[in-house]
């Protein structure tokens, strides 16, 4: 984190909570932290009839205007409880924050800028009066006092604010490319996905066009992990309880999980929040020969995470997602062979898409806090140096995260940057030394003896929720032709060209191809125009020429006229470009 | 239902029952009926340290073939409750059934054979010494007193007749072909599945073999369903209880789901018992126009039903199962047509698979239990007269049962047989005036107007479980090769050959084909049986002579020299074989 860029946002932050008070005089604030991207500040506006709503925030800005020269600088004093709570006597929020200060025996300092002073901990900058001129609010919205559902709703300001007017504009006009490219709105726009709030929040329907993605993601992943050696199961979506007992996510993992279904006899059943448990199951089966290993079982699993209504976000966070997941049982010395294997197939799958700017993020415990970890010292050094010998093999950048690791191992996620430069967690992966012993699984080694498998977790291509919530970003919707939901569209010029039309789609449709005619009785303009909006990659445009040709006109969703060409001449192209899953248009 | 056998069924029972107390006097008989292949006798046998075995049947038979000459009638009796109660005064169940009976002012009738008496409402033969000779008690069970888990747990003795011993030898032949066949038995040698007790009784985990037969299925339905004019779709596992409230299926339904997820919040979600009501959803997502209809919407859904234990039964009778599913949204004018298209639809997947053998059975409403059903008369008429006009202009079997419609619609149920005869019934049709209007389903008509969709539901080939189930006892497991998990095994006669072997197994793994290597130290002979052993369709033999010629030695599953070939000649046949779906193996 940047200390200077975090102290101008965190004085922002102050200076909105002055505006508004300004102009809302009975509203309460209560905390303003800086976030990833700027900050916000949360008030209660109870004392008015409504609250301010996204046509205030012009108004807010203004007088952050005319307030923000009055500000040399900010003052700090320390005060005894009782100063603070007489101070703020009439905001219920900041008094619980006092008394949780007074509580855990901690300073209480308060911050003067102007006439505006406010309970904080500090870190502002030098010179406000100066310095806070470029920012921006973005956003108004609902959330409730301290995240829970439980208490009152306040609202929620958001803004951002740079040290220059070029900072500020880039950000917004990446602002505005991300606001384009919003998979929600794309989504919508393409009929890819709904969400229907008879079925529940966070719980995706994918419609035709969406699931001609997500199947031909699949059936790429499919292809793809049977030539690296893989073995497709299906599981089931639930189990008894027992079995997260066993795994040790009951009772710790609870909350982010489905309340269990329960049976008259006693017995719980819960909805699966993973996959590894099953396939665990799967593996203990039969008894095992290490000429089996590694055994390297897959499955494009659904599992449901019961995640807080306010963390929810079209299909990037979500409460049920099919997981492109695998597990592979190997012995010892096969596991960092197995796992070099493991991050080169994610190399493979990110090239083949173009997403060339990926890193990874190594999670470790917190060797403070080692109550929260499962496992003996042993295990998790072993784990650490198997996977740092695995990464050191392969030349992907890596960060460390202490503190983050699971609770039964470290752990390697992917980290990926969409064209517009936004980074999502995608694929997280494990050497596992513990999960084994849990679930008393064995092989025969070739001395007869009986040994514990080392277990994989990998999930290139995360879910296919989060996937291709990431794709639309990526490509704006433009997706390539192996992944367009419609990769053709014939365009008759009029409908003197309708039963041609209809022959050209035929063949197409023979080939292999997803074809569409535009039948309205439009102009050509309008036509290309709407096929464009669909963002579908080529269009066949058919004239009287293109007719007597027997030929027709290509043109791309770029606007690039493709020229005339041989109906098969252009099928046999595009098939091919399919199948070798090529990014560009151009035949 | 044939009066005469079952008559003969009813006496049989009577005899095991009176065998029974012969040899263990203080065993306690409760109720014998007839059922579909024969009858049983269920016994508490609490006043003895254990309870008869298998190995005591043959006793039990011995016993009856000694009683039954000396039956010369079945002598009936009324009685009085005080009278009945007094013979049974030591037989609580009977005891039990005598106050029912009393209770519903039913009559008491007793039967008398020989020196047994039974409580019984008759149904004999008149000679039993002459016709009751040719039985066989085939089985013993635990069952629990009426059937519910709350009871005392009985034994259940089976057993069957017939009036001729030719009868009797050929069910026998047949009950042992099944036996062969039994799918949970090849599933368990083929390794197709398994089901966990730590996961749950009734849910299936498809292993790397099952998995590949489910998914060569499911990839044929979804090319032929985009032929017909399908479009995927895929919903979530779970949605809110309102969405059954709506449909109807709650509360009534309820004793069939597994128990709601409770959220503190009091919102109540449940597992889909089935996709109907999620593909309503997708449907009202948006507006509808008359010149989208037919809007066909197929899933592969996962659906659970939380079924009774105790009819758990393999991958027959299932808690989560994925239906071959589909909801076509229609116009009335267009439903008749598109019912013929999906009765012709069951019949091209039928004729695909070597199923000949099916029949309709017409489920309707029962006209003296009104009550039971929702929706109005005109409703209920229509539907059946559209569903009867589409099956007139096919050419299939039907017969009607009258009682067992659904609670908003009468149905049409395909019945198929296997090849040895036993008859599943696999796929639910209905033409569906209801759930449009209770799900507010609306399309615009060519006038303006709005319309309520008409709803034809079908799943022509069932769920994957109870599906594959049905074709490991059809083909006995012996799947054509489009379907086998393993499609070719190369057998190297010495480990000379393995090198050739597997440049032989890489092209053919390249051509698309399914390959394995035996290479254990065998003889040739003993790898043949292991291919045989796991119904592989074809078995490469390769030597010396065939690595000199660069050829391959041909043997089909059913101990076919199929000849020496060029690999290449046999990789292209298979794979046109394969493309083809052709059910035998000759190339």
């Amino acid at each position: 984190m940047d200390k200077k860029l975090d102290n101008l946002r965190h004085s922002a932050a102050h200076l909105l909570a002055a505006a508004v008070v300004e102009l809302w005089p009975k509203a309460l604030p209560t905390i303003g932290p800086v976030i990833e991207e700027g900050f916000y500040y949360d008030f209660d506006f109870a004392g008015y009839k409504s609250a301010p709503g996204l046509e205030d925030l012009s108004k807010i800005e203004k007088k952050m205007m005319e307030i923000a020269p009055k500000w040399k600088s900010f003052d700090k004093s320390e005060v005894s409880a009782e100063e603070a709570q007489k101070l703020f006597k009439d905001n219920p929020y900041k008094l619980e924050l006092i008394d949780e200060l007074e509580k855990n025996k901690e300073k209480i300092t308060l911050y003067k800028s102007g006439n505006f002073v406010d309970l904080c901990r500090g870190g502002h900058i030098d010179n406000p009066s100066e310095e806070l001129k470029h920012f921006k609010l973005t956003s108004i919205a609902g959330a409730y006092w301290r995240g829970s559902e439980k208490n009152k709703m306040l609202t929620r300001i958001y803004g951002t604010v740079f040290f220059s007017a070029k900072e500020l504009e880039e950000y917004i006009g990446r602002q505005e490319e991300a606001l384009k490219r919003d998979h929600r709105k794309i989504g919508k726009e393409l009929e890819l996905f709904t969400i229907s709030e008879e079925v529940g929040p966070g719980l995706i329907l994918w419609l035709p066009k969406g699931n001609i993605i997500k199947e031909e993601i699949e059936n790429w992943a499919k292809e793809t992990e049977k030539d690296w050696g893989y073995q497709r199961v299906t599981t089931p979506n639930i189990t008894k309880s027992g079995l997260y007992y066993t795994s040790g996510h009951l009772p710790y993992y609870k909350d982010d999980m489905y309340p269990p279904m329960k049976l008259e006899d006693g017995e719980e059943y819960y909805l699966k929040p993973m996959n590894c448990p099953h396939h665990h199951m799967i593996y203990a089966s039969r008894t095992r020969s290490y000429k089996e290993l590694p055994l390297r079982l897959a499955e494009y699993g659904t599992c449901y995470r019961y995640e807080a209504s306010g963390e929810l976000f079209g299909l990037m966070r979500v409460r049920g997602f099919a997981q492109n997941d695998s597990h592979i049982y190997c012995t010892q010395e096969q596991a960092v062979e197995e796992f070099i294997s493991v991050m080169k197939l994610h190399e493979y799958y990110y090239k083949t898409l173009g997403i060339t700017d990926y890193h990874l993020v190594l999670s470790l415990r917190d060797p403070k806090n080692k109550k929260k970890y499962h496992g003996d010292e042993e295990m998790w050094a072993l784990a650490e140096k198997l996977m740092r010998e695995a990464v050191s093999k392969i030349d992907i950048e890596m960060v460390e995260d202490i503190g983050s690791a699971a609770f039964y191992g470290p752990k390697i996620d992917f980290i990926i940057k969409s064209s517009i430069g936004r980074e999502f967690g995608i694929s997280t992966n494990q050497i596992d030394l513990f999960m084994g012993k849990r679930f008393g699984l064995k092989y025969t080694d070739k001395d007869g003896g009986e040994k514990t498998p080392v277990i994989i977790h990998r999930a290139p291509l995360g879910s296919h929720e989060r996937f291709v919530g990431f794709l639309i970003e990526h490509w704006g919707g433009n997706f390539p032709a192996w992944l367009s939901p419609v990769q053709v569209k014939v365009l008759p010029i009029t409908d003197k060209n309708l039963d041609y039309s209809k022959q050209v789609a035929k063949k197409l449709d023979e080939a292999g191809l997803r074809v569409e005619i535009n039948e309205n009785n439009d102009t050509l303009q309008a036509k290309i125009r709407d096929a464009q909006i669909q963002k579908i990659p080529y269009m066949l445009i058919i004239g009287g020429k293109e007719e007597e040709a027997g030929k027709v006109a290509v043109r791309s969703r770029e606007s690039k006229d493709l020229g005339q060409m041989d109906l098969k001449d252009f099928a046999e192209k595009l098939v091919k470009k399919i199948k070798a899953k090529e990014l560009d248009l151009a035949l």
